[in-house]
């Protein structure tokens, strides 16, 4: 019988219930603790901690309260863990709630937090996706089914007093070169949202006003957002501070590289099974700063794909980048998202199926002054037409009348 | 008997060899045409068109005159070709000279070109690889040995009169954002070193002057620089003069995602055996702007990697950065650098196998502001050693005492 | 929500429980109807119907009542299908009941039923084996860990009244040419033990005498124990009487080629999700006589493999066979067991890890008269150190004393 | 430069070529000798030494001479290399001669060989394939294109006397039983055609008398003919003789799993690259029988594949074999034959894809009596149009009408 850590009910608020947190700080106390080879089950919500719903209607995204994300299982002390060692996390298994098999993809509106593309794409839409065993599909977006590659979004350990300093001074020094900029730079601490866990009162108050943001990935890993941190899969987490504190959630079932929708992935609730260890003073000995891992064996795999290239030119502008990588895989989406339109899709279903299919995102050039190059991967096979393209020229393929869901 | 196309002597100085250039412009003859369906081989130097020897001197390598790359063998016309039109080529095989079975991975001296981790290791250096098959290994990197994804780094159709002058535009407009930087931010049309194929007298010398410089990957393909672009794969350029214009050179026995090293890939003289066809006014029936290709079945696949993730904070300054990939994959390669020397390596030796073995760079996360997420995949069985972390902490692996090459 | 439409109890006797059935007989009446389009699922006991239990003694696997197995879930109908039509059975999902995470894996005696090598290894002997999410290792058998390819043992529709008489024909025939060889030739229908679902009274008693036995994969599919039949594959099953009739059990946590220890795979209890669709007259259409499936894209995969041939051979007479591909593969599995002895595995170790883990077992030559080559593919990744050749010889590398269970 | 070791002349008749030999004996005499860590080229004439033409008359088929094949290059001699070690081979490369880039495929006729399916497709034919870099197509299979994965069919070292005696005895005992077979069970000496390489006189002759033929693979590897020894491959050949003695050809471009058409897989002449090393008693070490290899990394490699079962039952008798996976592969072979047939092939035509194109054969089931379960994966991506299943039936796809050539 899985022993099951940390449970989660998806039907109470999550700022009622203690074994979550929605903000990083060293001194949000430890909701369980295990013993190096131990394996357990952690439940998550999914990281708006409810707040959207599978309907029609994008209302819900449109007004999403995004101070209030990432809602996190955790923190997780590990016995005998101590600063400078290195937690091994085996990621056992993930998996979905029988209660809540379905997900969901937002566009974000521009005016609240946007996303890769929101420039083009600026207003607020979703994409609700129902789960087949492993494979998932979407009223939204006809004629594509694929293998799910669940993930947790977001992992890490608490950051130490010194690290969360550093981590709000270099991003206070950002947001104040543009203060005003929609959306904004970054996201800094916001007292009046914040889920601190199991501290309480002034102290709590307090450590509110300090505490950092969920939404970057940063040095202890966090909302890296890596698709390839799927079951099966190691990963080594440098420690802060005492016991560790490991803290997770933002499960996805499936996304592609950089995750380009924001709410991006295939959001979802869950469990995650986990097996931890200890390299002890990992950090020195392997001169780790960020979390290393290694893959699993079950990702899915694909051999036939379309690769489109993109080059750090603005789309708009016509100027000129330097090795802006940024840049260059904007264009490559965008020249994926055209490609698919000969097909039949809305720009906003082809850019919502880059943002969740198994596409690979690679830096290919990134020397060759001043021009980047990054290419993405789609697999042909996630398609039931084909979507080749041969001297005929491209057949509308996209066989029913939908689109992703605007607000209403 | 294969038809060897473009013929080129690797004993003959490129300059005078009328089948090579080494700038884009509208106006170069076609050396050679062909009909659609053809194959054919093209003979190539490698990029520098001969100045680097094989020895363990790097003043080559410091001195290399940059002006001059990238010799290409080309243009090729084919008739029908128009603008408008795609031009697909398969990418048949990609092979080396029986007399010339070795190549070169070169550190460009900061003053010269430089590269992605420049301001880390500034001085000229040099690698020679030996080529066993389709495998190669460095008298000056030991314990390492992988299978090739032999590439050509450059190719591509010859731009129309507006691509040019576009490209120039932009670029000179780059370059005056800061005009004395070393290294460029980008290279400007240079006359003196145009090596302008079949063009001859005034017309060459007119055209030389606003020539493209091959350096950057543009719409037309050019330098991406692309690992995967090897034998078996397939390739749809747009074209934008009459006849296409294909040229390519740059061969490339093995590189990883990005290239890092600038000079870079396991830089060799080859071939390049290639089939034609068209797909008649393609650009548009299928939204294209860049190349678009398909993937070969035969590239290496490693099962085994461990992944070493980077985020957008400048390594040097602690600055934050906005979504920046190209800080963010600057990171993930410093880590695994630092992680390969507690094995032994030396720092050079560890960012020359990053530029040459088939690691995969991915861009994981790009919507979590601040920080863009990017993932370098490392794959282990290259290795005749175990590199993956343990409870013990890394044992020195490296057997043999040697490094790059230097400047004598 | 999903759909469970065929519960079983695994703490009630499966005699008892009349949505199971281990016989084959067209007249075994539908324990569920469902619609083309419709996604469901089916729980399963393990193959043997709970006679094996998760502890230290064999004697539960030298006693098994073999003449019970296996124990299906279904039949279940298919509005619609009718003989001649193709039943597409996607399996969305295979997963494990919480109640009853773990399997085992059995040496049965040679006087009872025996396995591919009982010759060598003829008495009973049994691992047990605990799950770690998608992942698995087993008390019995140390320093192995790999990750699962769960499927079920044995799929299928139920055979009509002519496909049941050719069945019971051939294989009467061939039993009667040694019908004192122990292990038999083949197993006959056998009244006593038979449960045949809903039919009751005289006509069960009846259709018992007759019903085929469940261990052959037959034209139907039936108990072919193909482990590529894992979650995300796709398979189009025959269908020979009204309405279909699909069965499924036997379920396996993993296996290798040719499930060589018999009892075999990791055998557990669990449950399939599955979704059911018709090609109307597809038999015909696509000359079909046995099933044919498409694989899915997330079977583990693994790229270093040590490889094992084997020729046509006997290994304890040194006689010559004829193309004879079972001894050719028998002697490939007796040389991989060979080769891990060296490394400190006994050879019942070896063996159960050649039944259980993804090796593939490929006919490589089969017209080099006189021998066959077989060839078993181990993945070197399963093992928790380095079992390749090297000059050095091989270490002992097996770190706890332990071995298969045997009956007390 | 390339070290050619041993050097071919495809125009010269093999018999008067000393570095070729067509029989097995411990006393042939070595042509050449090299070092542990020596890399060299041996060139290679095709298995039947040049008897088939590249036209569209399959007479030569009809009429080749079997007694003359297979013609080695070699042996080679390795210094140092001593009974109970193991030769370790790393197949650097496999390549294609400039003067013969085309290969063959043949049915052999009944009367002379026949192949797996010879009861079904008894007549002589042929079918020849042109190469295009890395993959080839074939004028007389329309629509059907794939990578190759080169390697040698026919690969080991000589016997010593014991072994060679061995081989003798036990192959006239099965011979004897039905010694008029046609096709004969095996191939016996047959001193007339013998090429004893470097011996000659009435050494030669009474060697020849007793030379083992070529045809089967044996202990020491030989004619394995396991697609997977491609280029990047690493094999462990057990040593006999003094020096080793290691001699290869029957150079294949492609080939099947099986390789059932016998003439079989895509047959050529070329080259192999080869680097050659010790492990000192290594077949005691190991407890090596059978050559042991690992795999390479630039296997071509496909996703989406269709699978073919077929159990141990005759296809033309009806009989009930026992766990018989020679039967149970010609069943599954014979559905996916059946199966292409509907989208245009003619038999032929199918019949030789699987012999030629990278299909997978598995022994997925060989326990469960009495039939065991072989599959065929039959990869999707080698044809150029849709040939899945789907609800519409499969369209007559062919577009050419040409077939195998005949004898005239």
């Amino acid at each position: 019988m899985k022993n099951t850590l940390i449970k989660v009910d998806l039907n109470t608020p999550p700022e009622e219930q203690d074994v979550l947190h929605n903000r990083w700080h060293p001194d949000i106390p430890m909701v369980a603790m295990v013993n190096p080879g131990d394996e357990f089950r952690v439940e998550c919500m999914d990281w708006t901690g409810g707040q959207i719903q599978n309907d029609d209607d994008a209302t819900d995204i449109k007004d999403v309260d995004l101070t209030k994300v990432h809602y996190l299982s955790g923190p997780i002390g590990v016995k005998g863990a101590e600063p400078g060692d290195l937690l091994v996390v085996d990621i056992l298994d993930v998996g979905v709630r029988d209660e809540s098999d379905w997900g969901f993809t937002g566009l974000f509106a521009k005016e609240n937090g946007g996303g890769f593309l929101t420039d083009h794409y600026p207003d607020a839409r979703k994409a609700c996706w129902d789960f087949h065993g492993i494979k998932t599909s979407s009223r939204h977006i006809p004629n594509v089914e694929f293998a799910g590659i669940m993930h947790p979004g977001l992992i890490g350990c608490l950051p130490s007093r010194e690290l969360l300093d550093e981590w709000n001074k270099r991003e206070k020094e950002l947001f104040d070169t543009d203060p005003d900029r929609v959306p904004a730079l970054c996201t800094l601490p916001y007292a009046d949202t914040a889920h601190m866990g199991r501290m309480s009162g002034d102290e709590a108050a307090m450590a509110a006003k300090e505490a950092a943001r969920t939404v970057p990935p940063r040095e202890h890993g966090g909302n890296c957002d890596i698709k390839n941190l799927t079951k099966g899969s190691k990963v080594y987490f440098p420690v802060y501070v005492k016991d560790g504190g490991l803290s997770m959630g933002d499960i996805h079932f499936s996304q592609g590289d950089g995750e380009i929708t924001f709410c991006g992935a295939i959001e979802m609730a869950g469990y995650l099974d986990i097996r931890v260890s200890l390299i002890k003073q990992g950090v020195k000995k392997y001169g780790v700063i960020n979390p290393i891992f290694e893959p699993s064996p079950t990702e899915p795999r694909y051999s036939d794909y379309l690769i489109f290239e993109g080059i750090s030119v603005d789309e708009t502008t016509g100027k000129q980048g330097y090795l802006d990588v940024h840049t260059a895989y904007r264009r490559a989406c965008l020249n994926a998202i055209e490609y698919m339109k000969k097909f039949g899709y809305t720009g906003e279903q082809a850019y919502a199926i880059l943002g969740t299919a198994p596409v690979e995102g690679h830096i290919s050039g990134i020397v060759d002054i001043p021009n980047a190059c990054a290419t993405l991967f789609l697999p042909t096979e996630i398609f039931d037409f084909d979507i080749k393209p041969n001297a005929d020229g491209p057949k509308n393929s996209v066989t029913t009348e939908t689109d992703l869901a605007k607000a209403k």
